[in-house]
């Protein structure tokens, strides 16, 4: 089957993703610039392009007629139902600062909607992995694990929160989250691309973010439907860009939205 | 030397801590309770009173006279100039969370300063280690890397910032933390005691918390002040409790203090 064919793929460069980014990371003097046009620090490192490119070349050569759309050089429509999201390193600000919470997201679109996704982490060695009914966690040691999000949290208040920063909320937005955040049990913050790997993996209830990319999101929601969690975004929708709403199960992402729909 | 004698045993006590820990990391099912006296949810987990109860055995066994403080069993005060300090799992929330930002601490006070400190991260595979003089990082595949702090950054404007959460804070020092937070570069949300590593590594220059205390901080001094880097309290002394202002050098600290002291 076509899309058996594609998911092998898709570890082998994920995999590549992820041995280039470690060679790179901690070492002092990465060139580092502001790409932020709205004066905002944005990380850009040289790292992070030489993953996308790679990527991009192996997609090129082995899918020609396949679009690919990536974090640092944009999109190529192709030709084909099939779409290829990549995110070389999610997560720039931990990795710049040595924490191991960064992430190679890779992403495949079929007609538009996320069906596979990976989440690579090199130095910790692990890559988790959906494809929308399943996920699995695949990790350095050779051991698989299923993921399934956790069912027996159904109310706000037993639930732990995960946002990455709380300045990425935009204004009304961030009185929403101040709101929930309140309401929860806990509020961790950090995390990036882990958070919603965290969320599938049982561990995590609710990951509530803003300002996302589609190739910061569109990888993830594979792995968090595949472990039975739920992830929109303000309308219910397949989260494309801005608000994302991902929590374990129905109950709470149906107390989440409440909140914050406002 | 009695030092290195010591400086040996941590290495080992600190490495079997480092076990036990792995061993019950993202286990979902590990027992969790509130132990906050003033309703803040503080989870202790089963894992880190096995953590702290192995290492108190191995001090007891090896230096009966030593005295030991630990956040879970308290303090033992001993009958001589040196008291172990340990920490089972500093960041027990982004432990419970399945983050690898957590890790084991252990310091060796003489006459209660610091003189040792040691970070141990299983899941990473790496082990931080200073002595007010000198500071290492030793990493899963044998390699060993001498850490410097940062000198290159001297003003706030080009400066990283990290703490753990913004509710860390005390009202006070929480509109003062802003202020720093709205002069630096940029801030980093997460990481726990890796904050103080990373900028101990020159890839962090501020680590500002509050809340701390004594075996959250002592076992970190050493490998801050070992790689070159300032950690004080507000009153510019060895922190045991409350505020920390870290900094990768002297420049920097100061300008840090001006801000958080008001």
């Amino acid at each position: 089957m076509e899309l058996d064919e594609y998911s092998a793929f898709g570890h082998e460069i994920v995999a590549e993703a992820g041995r280039i980014a470690a060679a790179g990371f901690r070492r002092v003097g990465v060139p580092v610039r502001d790409k932020g046009a709205d004066g905002v620090f944005d990380p850009v490192t040289a790292v992070d392009r030489a993953v996308e490119d790679r990527v991009r070349a192996r997609i090129a050569e082995r899918y020609p007629r396949h679009g690919v759309r990536g974090e640092e050089r944009g999109a190529d429509a192709g030709g084909s139902a099939w779409t290829w999201v990549v995110d070389p390193i999610d997560g720039t600000r931990a990795y710049i600062a040595g924490l191991p919470t960064w992430g190679c997201l890779l992403g495949l679109l079929r007609d538009g909607e996320p069906v596979l996704g990976w989440m690579r982490q090199p130095i910790v060695g692990e890559t988790f992995f959906g494809d929308g009914h399943g996920a699995w966690l695949a990790r350095g040691d050779g051991g698989r694990i299923i993921l399934a999000a956790r069912a027996a949290v159904a109310t706000l208040e037993d639930a732990l929160l995960a946002a990455t920063h709380p300045a990425m909320f935009a204004p009304a937005a961030r009185g929403r989250f101040d709101a929930l955040a309140k309401t929860v049990r806990q509020t961790l913050f950090g995390g990036d691309c882990y958070n919603y790997c965290l969320l599938a993996h049982g561990l995590l209830d609710l990951v509530v973010e803003d300002g996302l990319h589609d190739h910061d999101v569109l990888p993830l929601v594979p792995i968090v439907r595949g472990a039975g969690g739920v992830i929109t975004d303000l309308a219910g929708e397949t989260p494309r860009r801005g608000l994302v709403v991902a929590a374990a199960n129905k109950a709470l992402h149906r107390q989440a939205m409440a909140i914050m729909r406002g």
